[in-house]
């Protein structure tokens, strides 16, 4: 048997995210020979035994994480610092910590001061994910083929940056190496502004008067559907995304905002040539992706 | 062989709509017994020809409405009034003329000044679509399960009517009869905004820093790329219903930019129950959807 990439692996939340790392990691002991999942939440738990997640489920942090040999964090990106800060103190020297959240600098930012020489730090995000969440929503083939992208600190070792690479080419992901405050712009555009307008829009359809929501809902299939299944997602996760993302996503959102302004003039006044130009835009990042095989 | 609705259909604009009633039709000459399609477009007619959508596939428009008992008008909005303008006088006294634009009011108001007393008119507009267009996007299913909403005028007669839903529910479809300008608002929020919103934000994307857009094609998966989907419907169909809708559009993109600007200055504020109660109503909205089985 060949080592794996870690002898023991440690997941602290083993939700949508967590749950899928331990699914796939559990297929191949290649990722890591032992599976230890840690939660506070009793029921996580209880789901976690009854669905094998782990050898080893418990609701002892400190314990959970000594024996690791990477412990990583799938909790809400507001929980992260206070997490990690808990975590550290336990962790093994040589040991790496990680963490799976969708938004870098604030993230890194409230870790940083937990921080221990002898514990490499390399945060990664998958880009991969559904509109579900907790322990049965995940599954093992999540993040076959979709992008995770790490973002390193200066002093990170390149051997622990090398081995999380092992570990997500492991689970079929591809990786990218990218700068912290790079990777919170592109997510603000590609991930939480479109989630942010699909909330949004879904609201401003829930508030329209009783008998126009009945009807809403009858003849959502033409276009509105769509945004309902991505305004499905847990509010916790998106609440701390969206205030530890801020700067990025206010930035975008503002630019977004001024282009449907624009969009509105153009409408108000009968300018065809600005209401073709911008629909001809729309369909160019559609042709571009279909020919990246995105689409 | 029992009565067909129609003894002969003809379809003006074998495009998505027009070429996907033909196939519908031709399946079970219960709908009518004679098919005609007419374009405009050469090349439109040659693809309706190879791939025998009609029995008769002609450039000439008022030989192809001479004959028939129901003239099907499957032009965009823009072009429906003076469609109409041309073929009422072509038409056989007791035919049926009908449409299946998407938006009401002006369409009604563009084509009522050639409406002629021994000439039904019956607006239908199935709530059904893809992205894609012309006669090759065409296909059978199209309306099954999904909605057509008629949109009769005061002096329409019952019997055309009831022939009208007669053949939508042939094609596999339900009907629904509605008051012109709540179609026009109901379409506004369920299919005319979520549009808008999505040309523009695919807009807003094509717009950034060129690095940066490499960027959004790679890592699309992660919600941006349902918004691509839609926005890569036709230009010119969706500037035809942004202008003719343009009163209920502009009404619904104002309470939306409200709502965004709401979301905006809770995140700026840091102000955690706002958003969490946005992202809850939008979730409320997916899930009376799944209720409705319509999700
Ligand atoms: N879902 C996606 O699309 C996606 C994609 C990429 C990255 N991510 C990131 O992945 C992380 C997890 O997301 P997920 O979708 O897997 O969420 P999830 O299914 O809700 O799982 C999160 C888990 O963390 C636990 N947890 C929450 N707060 C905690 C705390 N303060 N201390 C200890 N445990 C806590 C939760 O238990 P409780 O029941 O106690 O809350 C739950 O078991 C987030 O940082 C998210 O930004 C998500
Ligand atoms: N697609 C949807 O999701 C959807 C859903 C419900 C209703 N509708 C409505 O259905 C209608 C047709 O849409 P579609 O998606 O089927 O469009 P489409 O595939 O583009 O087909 C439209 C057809 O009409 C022809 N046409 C355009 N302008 C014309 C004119 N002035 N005179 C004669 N023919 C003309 C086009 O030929 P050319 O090549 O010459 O332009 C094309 O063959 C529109 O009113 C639309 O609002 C669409």
């Amino acid at each position: 048997m060949t080592n794996p990439i870690f002898p023991t692996l440690c997941v602290v939340g083993p939700g949508l995210i967590g749950s899928s790392v331990l699914r796939r990691a559990k297929l191949d002991r290649s990722i890591a020979h032992r599976l230890i999942a840690y939660d506070r939440n009793p029921s996580v738990l209880e789901r976690a035994r009854a669905l094998e997640l782990a050898d080893v489920v418990t609701d002892d942090l400190t314990a959970a994480v000594a024996d690791a040999d990477c412990v990583m964090l799938c909790v809400p990106v507001g929980a992260i610092p206070e997490v990690a800060a808990k975590a550290l103190p336990a962790m093994k020297p040589g040991a790496i910590l990680t963490d799976v959240g969708s938004t870098r600098r604030s993230v890194l930012d409230g870790v940083l001061p937990f921080l221990r020489p002898d514990v490499a730090y390399v945060p990664a995000h998958p880009m991969a994910g559904t509109e579900h969440s907790g322990p049965d929503a995940g599954f093992s083939t999540l993040f076959e083929q979709r992008w995770c992208l790490l973002t390193p600190i200066d002093n990170t070792p390149p051997n622990a940056i090398a081995r999380m690479e092992a570990l997500w080419h492991a689970m079929g992901a591809r990786t990218r190496i990218m700068d912290v405050e790079h990777h919170d712009k592109v997510c603000a555009i590609v991930s939480h502004l479109p989630h942010l307008i699909a909330f949004t829009i879904c609201g401003t359809a829930d508030t329209l008067a009783d008998e126009m929501r009945s009807e809403v809902l009858d003849f959502a299939a033409s276009g509105f559907r769509d945004f309902t299944r991505i305004a499905a997602s847990d509010p916790t996760m998106w609440r701390d995304i969206f205030l530890h993302n801020r700067k990025a996503l206010l930035e975008v959102l503002d630019r977004f905002s001024d282009d449907a302004k624009n969009m509105a003039d153009a409408i108000r006044g009968g300018d065809d040539a600005t209401i073709v130009a911008t629909i001809e835009r729309g369909r160019r990042i559609r042709r571009s992706l279909i020919e990246n095989k995105q689409a």
